[in-house]
């Protein structure tokens, strides 16, 4: 019998993402977003889970007839007059936890300094990790505490987080335990992934193949063991991990339960879309030098392709071939790659205009991008992503007439109200949790 | 006497951006923004002017002379430790008031309509005009108040409005009144612009002469004698109006007192920098395509480029080329091109962040190209657009530990405090004046 109901009522546009039927939508059917106008979301309090979604006359019904049915039921009703209800957008694919930033790298950058050039001389990713190492697992959460708030403000109720600043196996650990410790105590959750080759650590810059040896027979065992992350992660890519040494590691981290995940193609065309294929990855992620090849391989084996274009856009790259990958059928997803080097931002509605207005996706293809498909690419679809009875209500209200707008006054925070398991987390663009 | 002080204290960094003497900054000056490390600012709260502004101890001291002069003085403190302090940001160049949103044109736009053919099919600037043309002063003043307290959020204190979506006598004056009764009721300051030449309307389409008539012989006069506008503006564009015809239009509004601006060079090379140049105009805005000769006579002559790439990312052009003219000596300014069309966003600071990332400018060039810069472009430089004694009390405060970090943690909302005139308005990312 339920004892409280969450009545999201009257919202312009309720955009439900629904009908994938299990599986990520590709193609055409990316645009294919429900789009239910003049709509209304009804929670469950109790669960948390969605019970209705419908036209606002078979609501009002809805809830007429649970109160009859159970007059002791209390109805909290969230006015969604004017705006937009879509599902809580989901990141799938952030280095959230790590210590110190990179701003001093920014004029480096802009005077001609490539990443790569910024690595080689010991900062980019080196950089992080010594500050991550230094940082006690407290440190390293408070800092992480305000991006993961900053990210709840824009509508993320999700993130996937990799560690890989550590490159030790006691820092991988503690990079994971602190995003564990940090998914039970923030209203965002994280799903976590392995990245101890996120980079060859400087004490092994002479012998990565022993570097290679520690990440497979040391650092996954333990990794597994307590049961730290569900996804495995490798940089394949020139100058970081070869083609065979990443497949080595995914592989390794498969027979420990760890699914297969993979930074692609980012620098140079190298093979990584094929390997993700090959390997049978859930995700390839970045794919701006992917083959046609690879992206041909990535539709056949249903491996989702991660965009993330507000890092092309940190780097001054051209972004990923978005267009030629929906019409070769490869799903897309879209992601921050929040991190502290090359895309150091938490506005997931940002990257969404940069899908469109870098990648020529459309407002309906950026939503699927960052709702079911990205939930697909962290293995939480049953969960996540849509608006549908059954599902978590992970729900974000903006203020806007219609989705298309979302893309349309861009660069501006357009979150009015994040609902995050049943629960009003921000309202009126305030946290209001009492976290 | 001193009745009241607002003492701003213990900042990370204030960024002056101070000793132009006067004049715009150009070349390197650009980059020599005045950052006192471990600053405050002191306010007088009855004139709403800066009275000092330097290091920690020498702000204690004047603070303590002032207590001890005037007894009864009530200090009133913002703890600044932790944030950075930046002169209000200007906005030299936006289309604030008009009626009505576009954003089912960014579909046809993705799928490769032009700007120009979007406009040539009656969409575009014709369709805002008629939108406007419809609304009555209230409607267009309350549309129009939201963009406006959208922009304070983001940390701008002062912004240009054009007229230019009304294309009749009565509606251009229209437009202007809007702006003039947001100017007086809003915390945001607004200079006015007019532009009656922004397009050609429907009406005039086989005759733009006799709308150019109409513009000099029957607007020009009532704009000047209502005393709506400080600016006259021209979009010199090929298919809109030509060189001579807006040297025409120029000429007439210096006539009546009105300085020239120009929309320049946006589409093609069209000879608007150097038209700039000849008439004397305060600012060339866009030059997206300015020549070498027209970025050199722009900077003989002294004209301000307001570069606003944003506008760019939206019709995914290729920006301005800012290091180009920025090593030629001309002034270069940054503006969001707030309007309907091509570039719906309030937010100064990503178009910073884009002026970054997109032109390779410095991140103290952006600061520069955001206060004093754009203060010379609309002629206010005496009074606001860097912290000195004397001027405006216009102060924003992020949450930064320094001024590269605007650049760094990018697209999010940085703004915690905003001060306009010595009032606070803006309070822990929240508007707090009551209105
Ligand atoms: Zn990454
Ligand atoms: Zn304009």
């Amino acid at each position: 019998m339920t004892a409280a109901l969450l009545y999201v009522k009257d919202a312009a546009q309720v955009v439900t993402v629904a009908g994938a039927s299990g599986k990520p939508k590709t193609g055409a059917g990316m645009n294919d977003i429900g789009v239910i106008a003049c709509g209304s979301v009804v929670v469950d309090g109790d669960t948390g889970l969605i019970v209705f979604v419908g036209s606002v006359p078979e609501a009002e019904s809805f809830v007429r007839d649970r109160i009859q049915a159970s007059p002791a039921v209390e109805v909290h009703t969230v006015d969604a007059a004017g705006k937009i209800v879509l599902p809580g957008l989901i990141d799938p694919h952030t280095h959230l936890v790590f210590a110190g930033t990179r701003e001093h790298e920014l004029e480096m950058r802009l005077q001609g300094a490539t990443y790569m050039e910024i690595l080689q001389q010991g900062g980019g990713i080196l950089y992080s990790t010594a500050q991550t190492r230094k940082a006690t697992e407290e440190q390293l959460a408070e800092q992480s505490e305000k991006r993961l708030d900053r990210f709840l403000l824009h509508g993320v109720t999700t993130v996937e987080a990799k560690s890989g600043y550590g490159l030790t196996t006691d820092d991988e650990l503690k990079q994971l335990r602190v995003a564990r410790r940090l998914h039970e105590s923030h209203p965002v959750d994280i799903v976590s992934t392995f990245m101890g080759a996120h980079a060859v650590p400087a004490e092994y810059k002479t012998d990565p193949d022993e570097y290679v040896r520690i990440v497979i027979e040391e650092m996954l065992p333990k990794v597994a063991e307590e049961g730290l992350a569900d996804f495995c992660d490798v940089f394949c890519e020139q100058g970081v991990f070869t083609v065979e040494q990443s497949e080595r590691i995914l592989e390794a981290g498969k027979r420990h339960g760890l699914i297969p995940k993979i930074h692609a193609d980012e620098i140079v065309s190298f093979g990584g879309a094929e390997l993700a294929a090959k390997v049978g990855a859930i995700s390839a992620d970045h794919l701006l030098k992917a083959s046609d090849e690879g992206i041909r391989r990535m539709a056949e084996e249903g491996v989702i392709a991660v965009l993330l274009p507000g890092t092309a856009l940190y780097l001054r790259e051209e972004p990923a071939r978005a267009r030629e990958m929906i019409k070769a059928s490869v799903a897309v997803a879209l992601s921050t790659d929040r991190n502290p080097g090359s895309c150091p931002t938490e506005s997931l509605p940002l990257i969404q205009n940069l899908g469109c207005l870098m990648m020529r996706m459309t407002p309906a293809e950026v939503i699927t991008a960052s709702t079911i498909n990205a939930a697909h690419a962290i293995g939480r679809a049953a969960e996540i992503g849509s608006i549908e009875v059954g599902k978590k209500a992970d729900l974000v209200l903006f203020d806007a007439p219609n989705y298309a707008y979302l893309q349309y006054n861009f660069g501006v925070n357009l979150v009015d109200t994040v609902i995050k398991n049943g629960r009003i987390v921000v309202q009126g663009g305030i946290r209001c949790d009492g976290e």
